[in-house]
Protein backbone atom coordinates (compact mmCIF):
# COMPACT_ATOMS: atom_id res chain seq x y z
CA UNK A 1 0.00 0.00 0.00
CA UNK A 2 2.75 2.51 -0.87
CA UNK A 3 -0.36 4.61 -2.61
CA UNK A 4 0.13 8.21 -2.60
CA UNK A 5 3.68 7.76 -1.38
CA UNK A 6 5.82 10.96 -2.19
CA UNK A 7 6.89 10.57 -5.82
CA UNK A 8 10.70 11.08 -6.55
CA UNK A 9 9.72 13.65 -9.51
CA UNK A 10 8.10 15.66 -6.79
CA UNK A 11 10.92 17.08 -5.33
CA UNK A 12 12.93 20.17 -4.52
CA UNK A 13 14.73 21.59 -7.76
CA UNK A 14 18.10 19.58 -8.77
CA UNK A 15 20.72 21.69 -9.79
CA UNK A 16 21.84 19.32 -12.13
CA UNK A 17 21.24 20.23 -15.95
CA UNK A 18 18.07 19.28 -17.35
CA UNK A 19 17.23 17.37 -20.66
CA UNK A 20 15.27 19.45 -23.26
CA UNK A 21 12.58 18.10 -22.83
CA UNK A 22 11.85 17.88 -19.17
CA UNK A 23 13.21 21.89 -19.06
CA UNK A 24 10.45 22.48 -21.59
CA UNK A 25 7.83 20.39 -20.51
CA UNK A 26 8.42 21.95 -16.91
CA UNK A 27 7.73 25.13 -18.52
CA UNK A 28 3.86 24.21 -18.24
CA UNK A 29 1.95 26.18 -15.59
CA UNK A 30 0.40 24.44 -12.98
CA UNK A 31 -1.78 24.74 -10.18
CA UNK A 32 -1.15 22.73 -7.10
CA UNK A 33 -4.43 21.40 -5.72
CA UNK A 34 -5.86 18.35 -2.91
CA UNK A 35 -8.28 16.21 -4.77
CA UNK A 36 -10.27 14.08 -2.45
CA UNK A 37 -12.39 10.72 -2.48
CA UNK A 38 -13.87 8.40 -0.17
CA UNK A 39 -15.94 4.74 -0.86
CA UNK A 40 -17.46 3.63 2.23
CA UNK A 41 -14.91 3.58 5.11
CA UNK A 42 -11.76 4.23 2.87
CA UNK A 43 -10.54 7.46 2.40
CA UNK A 44 -8.15 8.56 -0.34
CA UNK A 45 -6.64 12.38 -0.70
CA UNK A 46 -3.34 12.97 -3.01
CA UNK A 47 -2.25 16.67 -3.77
CA UNK A 48 -2.08 16.98 -7.65
CA UNK A 49 -0.82 19.17 -10.16
CA UNK A 50 -1.91 18.29 -13.52
CA UNK A 51 -5.40 19.60 -13.83
CA UNK A 52 -7.09 21.52 -15.91
CA UNK A 53 -11.02 22.98 -16.46
CA UNK A 54 -11.77 21.09 -19.94
CA UNK A 55 -15.48 22.51 -20.75
CA UNK A 56 -17.74 25.47 -19.78
CA UNK A 57 -21.41 23.60 -20.87
CA UNK A 58 -21.40 21.11 -18.54
CA UNK A 59 -18.24 22.39 -16.52
CA UNK A 60 -16.18 19.73 -16.20
CA UNK A 61 -12.54 19.05 -15.10
CA UNK A 62 -9.61 17.12 -16.42
CA UNK A 63 -7.03 16.09 -13.94
CA UNK A 64 -4.29 13.02 -14.39
CA UNK A 65 -4.00 10.54 -11.35
CA UNK A 66 -1.84 8.05 -10.63
CA UNK A 67 -3.91 4.81 -10.64
CA UNK A 68 -1.91 3.23 -7.44
CA UNK A 69 -3.30 5.90 -5.30
CA UNK A 70 -6.18 5.81 -2.99
CA UNK A 71 -8.01 8.36 -4.31
CA UNK A 72 -8.11 6.93 -7.96
CA UNK A 73 -9.25 3.85 -6.32
CA UNK A 74 -11.88 5.61 -4.42
CA UNK A 75 -13.28 7.79 -7.07
CA UNK A 76 -13.81 5.25 -9.94
CA UNK A 77 -15.90 3.23 -7.15
CA UNK A 78 -17.51 5.74 -5.62
CA UNK A 79 -17.42 8.16 -8.88
CA UNK A 80 -17.26 11.27 -6.61
CA UNK A 81 -14.33 13.10 -5.85
CA UNK A 82 -13.62 16.72 -4.32
CA UNK A 83 -10.80 19.42 -5.65
CA UNK A 84 -9.73 21.74 -3.23
CA UNK A 85 -7.69 25.04 -4.18
CA UNK A 86 -4.78 26.09 -1.98
CA UNK A 87 -3.89 29.52 -1.22
CA UNK A 88 -0.43 30.35 -1.82
CA UNK A 89 0.48 30.03 1.69
CA UNK A 90 -0.35 26.50 2.19
CA UNK A 91 2.52 24.51 0.78
CA UNK A 92 2.40 22.91 4.21
CA UNK A 93 -0.87 21.23 3.15
CA UNK A 94 0.21 20.73 -0.41
CA UNK A 95 2.95 18.24 1.71
CA UNK A 96 0.74 16.54 4.01
CA UNK A 97 -1.20 14.81 0.82
CA UNK A 98 1.93 13.85 -0.48
CA UNK A 99 2.12 11.05 1.36
CA UNK A 100 -0.24 7.79 2.42
CA UNK A 101 -3.81 8.49 3.00
CA UNK A 102 -4.05 8.25 6.95
CA UNK A 103 -7.91 9.12 8.23
CA UNK A 104 -8.65 9.72 12.31
CA UNK A 105 -11.56 10.73 13.53
CA UNK A 106 -12.58 13.75 11.12
CA UNK A 107 -8.89 14.44 9.68
CA UNK A 108 -7.44 13.55 6.72
CA UNK A 109 -3.85 13.60 7.02
CA UNK A 110 -4.02 15.93 10.22
CA UNK A 111 -6.33 18.02 7.81
CA UNK A 112 -9.40 18.91 8.98
CA UNK A 113 -12.69 17.61 6.92
CA UNK A 114 -16.21 17.30 7.02
CA UNK A 115 -18.86 15.64 4.36
CA UNK A 116 -19.73 17.01 1.27
CA UNK A 117 -22.75 17.55 -0.50
CA UNK A 118 -22.39 14.26 -2.44
CA UNK A 119 -20.66 12.47 0.21
CA UNK A 120 -16.73 13.36 -0.61
CA UNK A 121 -14.36 14.85 1.91
CA UNK A 122 -14.15 18.57 2.18
CA UNK A 123 -11.22 19.57 3.60
CA UNK A 124 -12.10 22.69 6.03
CA UNK A 125 -8.93 24.40 5.92
CA UNK A 126 -8.58 25.01 2.09
CA UNK A 127 -9.84 28.59 0.57
CA UNK A 128 -12.25 26.82 -2.51
CA UNK A 129 -13.15 23.23 -3.17
CA UNK A 130 -15.09 21.89 -5.89
CA UNK A 131 -17.36 18.61 -5.58
CA UNK A 132 -17.03 16.27 -8.88
CA UNK A 133 -18.87 13.32 -10.77
CA UNK A 134 -16.39 11.14 -12.32
CA UNK A 135 -17.69 11.18 -15.88
CA UNK A 136 -15.00 9.09 -17.78
CA UNK A 137 -11.82 7.71 -16.93
CA UNK A 138 -8.96 7.29 -19.72
CA UNK A 139 -6.68 4.71 -18.49
CA UNK A 140 -4.86 3.05 -21.45
CA UNK A 141 -2.36 5.42 -22.80
CA UNK A 142 0.22 6.39 -19.88
CA UNK A 143 1.65 6.20 -16.63
CA UNK A 144 -1.36 8.47 -14.93
CA UNK A 145 -5.08 7.87 -15.92
CA UNK A 146 -6.90 11.07 -17.34
CA UNK A 147 -10.52 11.47 -14.97
CA UNK A 148 -13.02 13.77 -16.46
CA UNK A 149 -14.98 14.97 -13.47
CA UNK A 150 -17.79 17.28 -13.96
CA UNK A 151 -18.45 20.24 -11.40
CA UNK A 152 -21.51 19.40 -9.36
CA UNK A 153 -21.11 22.29 -6.76
CA UNK A 154 -18.20 24.75 -6.16
CA UNK A 155 -17.55 26.61 -3.00
CA UNK A 156 -15.32 29.45 -2.87
CA UNK A 157 -14.76 30.56 1.31
CA UNK A 158 -12.60 33.68 0.82
CA UNK A 159 -10.69 35.13 -1.53
CA UNK A 160 -6.94 33.92 -2.27
CA UNK A 161 -4.19 33.61 -4.57
CA UNK A 162 -4.05 30.07 -5.19
CA UNK A 163 -0.67 28.10 -5.47
CA UNK A 164 1.10 27.32 -8.10
CA UNK A 165 3.75 24.75 -8.61
CA UNK A 166 6.32 27.63 -9.96
CA UNK A 167 5.70 29.56 -6.81
CA UNK A 168 6.43 26.19 -4.69
CA UNK A 169 9.79 24.70 -4.26
CA UNK A 170 8.67 21.51 -5.98
CA UNK A 171 8.15 20.15 -9.59
CA UNK A 172 6.22 17.47 -11.40
CA UNK A 173 6.69 17.16 -14.91
CA UNK A 174 9.23 16.41 -17.65
CA UNK B 1 -16.19 29.87 -41.10
CA UNK B 2 -15.70 31.62 -37.73
CA UNK B 3 -13.11 29.00 -36.30
CA UNK B 4 -10.68 30.47 -33.59
CA UNK B 5 -13.00 33.53 -33.27
CA UNK B 6 -12.61 35.71 -30.42
CA UNK B 7 -14.32 33.95 -27.25
CA UNK B 8 -17.03 36.08 -25.47
CA UNK B 9 -15.18 34.57 -22.33
CA UNK B 10 -11.69 35.41 -23.20
CA UNK B 11 -12.39 38.67 -22.03
CA UNK B 12 -11.18 41.72 -20.12
CA UNK B 13 -12.20 40.94 -16.64
CA UNK B 14 -15.41 42.19 -16.14
CA UNK B 15 -16.54 44.44 -12.50
CA UNK B 16 -19.73 42.54 -11.82
CA UNK B 17 -19.98 39.79 -9.39
CA UNK B 18 -18.90 36.93 -10.46
CA UNK B 19 -21.57 33.74 -8.99
CA UNK B 20 -19.58 31.03 -6.94
CA UNK B 21 -19.07 28.44 -9.34
CA UNK B 22 -17.07 30.57 -11.91
CA UNK B 23 -15.08 32.90 -9.02
CA UNK B 24 -14.14 28.83 -8.02
CA UNK B 25 -13.14 27.93 -11.30
CA UNK B 26 -11.40 30.60 -12.31
CA UNK B 27 -8.71 29.92 -9.53
CA UNK B 28 -7.65 26.89 -11.25
CA UNK B 29 -3.74 27.70 -12.51
CA UNK B 30 -3.09 27.76 -16.25
CA UNK B 31 -0.92 28.78 -18.47
CA UNK B 32 -0.93 30.64 -21.91
CA UNK B 33 0.07 28.36 -25.21
CA UNK B 34 -0.44 28.82 -28.86
CA UNK B 35 -1.33 25.77 -30.35
CA UNK B 36 -0.94 24.96 -34.40
CA UNK B 37 -1.28 22.36 -36.37
CA UNK B 38 -1.41 22.00 -40.24
CA UNK B 39 -2.77 19.31 -42.55
CA UNK B 40 -2.00 19.97 -46.37
CA UNK B 41 -2.22 23.90 -47.40
CA UNK B 42 -4.62 24.26 -44.36
CA UNK B 43 -3.34 25.81 -40.68
CA UNK B 44 -4.70 26.31 -37.88
CA UNK B 45 -3.54 28.28 -34.88
CA UNK B 46 -5.38 29.19 -31.68
CA UNK B 47 -3.90 30.17 -27.88
CA UNK B 48 -5.05 28.10 -25.64
CA UNK B 49 -5.46 27.23 -21.57
CA UNK B 50 -6.40 24.54 -20.35
CA UNK B 51 -3.52 22.55 -21.14
CA UNK B 52 -1.47 20.46 -18.77
CA UNK B 53 0.57 16.88 -18.84
CA UNK B 54 -0.70 13.96 -18.40
CA UNK B 55 2.04 11.16 -18.37
CA UNK B 56 6.08 11.25 -17.93
CA UNK B 57 6.41 7.58 -19.47
CA UNK B 58 5.17 8.30 -22.66
CA UNK B 59 5.56 11.73 -22.18
CA UNK B 60 1.66 13.23 -22.94
CA UNK B 61 0.04 16.32 -22.78
CA UNK B 62 -3.98 16.87 -22.50
CA UNK B 63 -5.33 20.08 -23.73
CA UNK B 64 -8.98 21.20 -24.36
CA UNK B 65 -9.87 22.66 -27.55
CA UNK B 66 -12.81 23.44 -29.15
CA UNK B 67 -13.87 21.65 -32.12
CA UNK B 68 -14.89 24.33 -34.07
CA UNK B 69 -11.52 25.47 -34.63
CA UNK B 70 -9.17 25.04 -37.71
CA UNK B 71 -6.73 23.97 -35.07
CA UNK B 72 -8.82 21.58 -34.17
CA UNK B 73 -9.59 20.08 -37.52
CA UNK B 74 -6.31 20.22 -38.74
CA UNK B 75 -4.83 18.20 -35.70
CA UNK B 76 -7.80 15.26 -36.13
CA UNK B 77 -6.17 14.99 -39.94
CA UNK B 78 -2.96 15.20 -39.49
CA UNK B 79 -2.44 13.62 -36.43
CA UNK B 80 0.13 16.47 -35.05
CA UNK B 81 0.24 19.50 -33.73
CA UNK B 82 3.01 21.84 -31.76
CA UNK B 83 2.27 23.72 -28.09
CA UNK B 84 4.21 26.81 -27.90
CA UNK B 85 5.28 28.16 -24.39
CA UNK B 86 4.79 32.34 -24.59
CA UNK B 87 7.22 33.96 -22.38
CA UNK B 88 5.70 36.49 -19.65
CA UNK B 89 6.09 39.35 -21.87
CA UNK B 90 4.17 37.99 -24.95
CA UNK B 91 0.75 38.80 -24.52
CA UNK B 92 0.62 40.42 -27.77
CA UNK B 93 1.50 37.38 -29.30
CA UNK B 94 -1.27 35.18 -27.46
CA UNK B 95 -3.64 38.36 -28.16
CA UNK B 96 -2.82 37.41 -32.18
CA UNK B 97 -4.36 34.07 -31.60
CA UNK B 98 -7.37 34.34 -30.49
CA UNK B 99 -8.59 35.94 -34.17
CA UNK B 100 -9.26 32.99 -37.27
CA UNK B 101 -6.40 31.77 -38.71
CA UNK B 102 -4.56 33.84 -41.44
CA UNK B 103 -1.45 32.62 -43.39
CA UNK B 104 1.03 34.05 -45.88
CA UNK B 105 4.09 33.74 -46.89
CA UNK B 106 5.86 31.91 -43.86
CA UNK B 107 3.65 33.88 -41.32
CA UNK B 108 0.41 33.09 -39.24
CA UNK B 109 -1.44 35.76 -37.72
CA UNK B 110 2.24 38.17 -38.39
CA UNK B 111 3.93 35.29 -36.64
CA UNK B 112 6.94 34.03 -38.54
CA UNK B 113 6.83 29.90 -38.53
CA UNK B 114 8.89 26.77 -39.78
CA UNK B 115 8.05 23.27 -40.86
CA UNK B 116 8.91 21.48 -37.53
CA UNK B 117 10.38 17.83 -37.31
CA UNK B 118 6.57 16.74 -37.48
CA UNK B 119 5.58 19.02 -40.51
CA UNK B 120 3.79 21.03 -37.81
CA UNK B 121 4.07 24.89 -38.08
CA UNK B 122 7.00 25.87 -35.16
CA UNK B 123 6.50 29.00 -34.52
CA UNK B 124 10.09 31.52 -34.35
CA UNK B 125 9.13 34.00 -31.72
CA UNK B 126 8.57 31.67 -28.81
CA UNK B 127 11.03 30.45 -26.17
CA UNK B 128 10.18 27.09 -26.52
CA UNK B 129 7.76 24.15 -28.55
CA UNK B 130 6.41 20.93 -27.95
CA UNK B 131 5.75 18.79 -31.36
CA UNK B 132 3.07 16.25 -30.32
CA UNK B 133 1.34 13.49 -32.36
CA UNK B 134 -2.18 12.93 -31.48
CA UNK B 135 -3.15 9.70 -29.55
CA UNK B 136 -6.62 10.28 -28.53
CA UNK B 137 -9.96 12.28 -28.87
CA UNK B 138 -12.28 12.56 -26.51
CA UNK B 139 -15.27 14.62 -27.76
CA UNK B 140 -18.69 13.48 -26.29
CA UNK B 141 -18.57 15.07 -22.87
CA UNK B 142 -18.68 18.59 -22.93
CA UNK B 143 -18.17 21.80 -25.33
CA UNK B 144 -14.61 21.32 -25.77
CA UNK B 145 -13.06 17.85 -27.26
CA UNK B 146 -10.01 16.77 -24.60
CA UNK B 147 -7.12 15.73 -26.99
CA UNK B 148 -4.36 13.54 -25.46
CA UNK B 149 -0.69 14.79 -27.28
CA UNK B 150 2.03 12.40 -27.33
CA UNK B 151 5.78 14.48 -27.25
CA UNK B 152 7.75 13.97 -30.03
CA UNK B 153 10.07 16.81 -29.86
CA UNK B 154 10.84 19.64 -27.38
CA UNK B 155 13.07 22.24 -27.93
CA UNK B 156 13.62 25.23 -25.43
CA UNK B 157 14.92 28.14 -26.91
CA UNK B 158 15.98 30.50 -24.17
CA UNK B 159 15.20 30.28 -20.25
CA UNK B 160 11.81 31.98 -19.61
CA UNK B 161 9.10 33.01 -17.02
CA UNK B 162 6.22 31.66 -18.87
CA UNK B 163 3.04 33.70 -19.54
CA UNK B 164 0.17 32.64 -16.92
CA UNK B 165 -3.67 33.20 -17.07
CA UNK B 166 -3.65 34.62 -13.73
CA UNK B 167 -0.58 37.78 -15.19
CA UNK B 168 -2.60 38.21 -18.42
CA UNK B 169 -5.69 40.48 -18.60
CA UNK B 170 -7.39 37.86 -19.66
CA UNK B 171 -9.63 35.05 -17.91
CA UNK B 172 -10.89 31.60 -19.70
CA UNK B 173 -12.94 29.70 -17.18
CA UNK B 174 -15.96 29.50 -14.78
Amino acid sequence: MRANAVDARMHIRPAMELDARRKTLRLISNGMYVLTSRCGDHYGAATVTWLSQASFKPPLLMAAVRTSSNVFRCMTESRTAAVHILGCDQKEVAQKFFFPTKTVAGEINGEPFIDGATGVPVLQNTPAHIECRLVRVVNDLGDHAIVVLEVIEAECRMPVRPLTVAESPWEYGG
